[in-house]
């Protein structure tokens, strides 16, 4: 059983937006044992939309389009999907009802234009948007389907769940395979180095199971896949194998983000984390609240850009700052050790670099980022070499921080 | 003069990774009046991308991929080209000192693995991929060209403006037309209702003039496009038309994120920012200082995300979150007042919100925002109501909060 996406907005291919749904698509898909063979992004345009949907059709059974639903001129995806499938528009009382509620207390915006939402091609499957005016439309091409949803990624998502995955999942029982995906995470070693490693491994592998090497931010993802050829216990022992092979390298043996791995370790272990962020300016505090359920071991940070900050709040004397810069090991110690005791948590981390692009030295270039971490134990800092580009550097300065934490936090255990 | 992007990568279909590269890709593209007809994202697979190069080469006379260049087994792009082009691989002097050099303090990396880095297809241009150890590629058929690329977003970027897009420029000079896009963004009108204020506008652009509309946290961008039609004077005609029918509505005159507007005006006027975050966990602290220069105007954050903190560090009393609940308006004022204050800043933003998916009541479901803005002349605060899901909610909160200030600045100026 395989699947297409098709993003459909001019927004896309002028760089305007990033295709963020496509990712979030295809993990569902591949969850309901569904392969995504392709994505293919087009225009706004009608020759192109329907060249789109004649090739991936070709290739798949299930074509999944995002875009081109709105109530304005240049969304024209329901008016091409009626001159491909021979449709016209017809009234929905269902969508105008949901539609009418929907804006109930803004009548400005039950308009003409939004009128147009509620006519649907007379050849589609309609299902209810739940949260937008752009009815979900399903066509059947003889054994083949087509789900159509809006761009908003929000609202594809909901329409995804509620809607589209249950209706397909109506219709393919039985023919789905078994999709597996199995991802470990290492750290501490070149991805050549750790293929060398993983060469036996790799030549005694069944031809079906396939190894893939992820490296981002000095981590490497490690992915086994098999497409419907494997068991999950089979799955489940060269997953043991790969995992023992790695484990002097392993940070983690599922594909979690590092900050839900240290969420949960800290939740279990009704502790705590605070941070002090300099560089990363907010990005670390970001990670560690991202996720539901953070308030339970997130506590908060004080982000002291300014140098001022890391004085009045944090305690960091100015002569420290003077004699050995605000790039030392000395100033994010206390910047750690201050926010774990002010905010009174049982760890803390403190990041101080240069992200760039100015302000960098001979003897402190961009890049070069001081890390501390506080803990009930004591205190450990280290200094890295991050890379030269400002977001490189302030992502790094947060995979290296979480590592850091999620080792302390392992070591404990 | 017409681009298309394949990336190339299993981890792109299985939704492991979000492909970020393609919209910076195009945007450069665009820049330089090529225009991107087509994203095509495949697998790891010798046939899929032969079958996409064909696909991309009889639409496109450039060609970019990216990925699948890296050491281990699971990366095939090289040899793949080798195949479609009926090249060898042969050893690469130059390459081999640059690798050479790039690991000269990491012997281990200097292994057989790496070694395969330096065999390039002997039908291919080699450019030199400073930061990365897989040479850049560049194939000539007949009349088009194809350039090949890393995967890994630094490594792409550096790649695309240093050598890539230069060689391009010095192929394609004359037979390039002018891409004109000009964006403007506005705030407080619904998408249909603007629209219909826009009909007349509409109905008299010329039929090669595009308008967009790119609706995203409450706010909505208003695109207009011309590929080679109209003359950089007509477009600004044009776009001054737009602005000023929209001009209740407008926040930006350009497609700046609001950021970085706030920066440059905070610079010019020597003023500064503090935030002080809940529910937004330091997304806002984030974004403020994610831009070069920031440190002119974004001094610091106390992020509270536990109660405790707002009491200690902000200065909120118990009693106050007792009485009004920690998300209201007497909780934001004083954090917005003392973050200002403590921080010493002119402005400072505050947030407080239910951002699920627990924690919400009848009176105060999730995603109720309350937020303030405390400036030299007062602070005010407001409340919103943005929507069900976690990281919509949080990702609208910092668009109001940012938002809310530029309006303040814009007013006073």
């Amino acid at each position: 059983m395989r699947a297409e996406i098709i993003t459909i907005g001019d927004e896309l291919l002028i760089g305007q937006v990033v295709d963020t749904n496509s990712a979030w698509m295809a993990q569902k898909l591949n969850e309901q044992g569904i392969e995504l063979y392709q994505i293919t992004s087009v225009h706004d345009d009608r020759d192109h939309i329907i060249a789109a949907l004649n090739e991936a059709f070709s290739r798949a059974d299930i074509v999944l389009t995002t875009g081109g639903l709105g109530p304005t001129k240049d969304d024209i995806t329901k008016h091409v999907l009626c001159a491909y499938f021979g449709a016209h528009l017809i009234e929905d009382q269902n969508v105008r009802a949901h539609i009418e509620d929907l804006y109930k207390d803004r009548p400005d915006v039950l308009n003409r234009l939004t009128a147009t939402q509620w006519l649907v091609p007379d050849k589609a499957i309609i299902l209810e948007n739940r949260v937008g005016s752009a009815p979900l439309m399903i066509f059947h091409k003889e054994d083949k389907l087509l789900a159509c949803m809006p761009g908003v990624p929000y609202e594809m998502k909901i329409a995804m769940e509620e809607q589209i995955l249950p209706y397909i999942q109506s219709k393919i029982k039985n023919q789905k395979s078994e999709i597996l995906h199995r991802t470990i995470q290492v750290t501490g070693i070149a991805e050549s180095t750790l293929a060398i490693l993983l060469d036996e491994f790799e030549q005694t592998m069944p031809s079906d199971l396939h190894l893939a090497y992820l490296p981002k931010d000095g981590m490497i993802r490690l992915r086994l896949s098999s497409y419907g050829a494997l068991s999950e216990a089979e799955m489940q022992t060269y997953t043991d194998q790969l995992t023992e092979l790695v484990k002097d390298y392993l940070i983690a043996d599922t594909d979690e983000p590092i900050e839900v791995l240290i969420g949960r370790i800290l939740t279990e272990r009704h502790q705590t984390i605070a941070t002090a962020e300099s560089c990363t300016g907010g990005k670390l505090a970001s990670l560690l609240s991202k996720h539901p359920g953070s308030s339970a071991f997130y506590y908060g940070s004080v982000i002291s850009y300014d140098n001022s900050v890391k004085e009045h709040l944090l305690g960091v004397p100015a002569e420290m700052i003077q004699k050995h810069g605000v790039v030392s090991e000395e100033v994010v110690r206390v910047m750690a050790e201050s926010a774990r005791k002010q905010i009174g948590t049982d760890f803390a981390i403190a990041t101080s670099g240069i992200a760039g692009p100015t302000g960098g030295s001979a003897a402190k270039p961009v890049g070069t980022v001081w890390m501390a971490w506080a803990t009930p134990k004591g205190t450990t800092a280290e200094c890295f070499h991050l890379g030269k580009l400002r977001e490189q550097i302030t992502d790094r300065a947060c995979t290296k921080a979480l590592v850091g934490l999620l080792k302390i936090l392992n070591h404990k255990s």
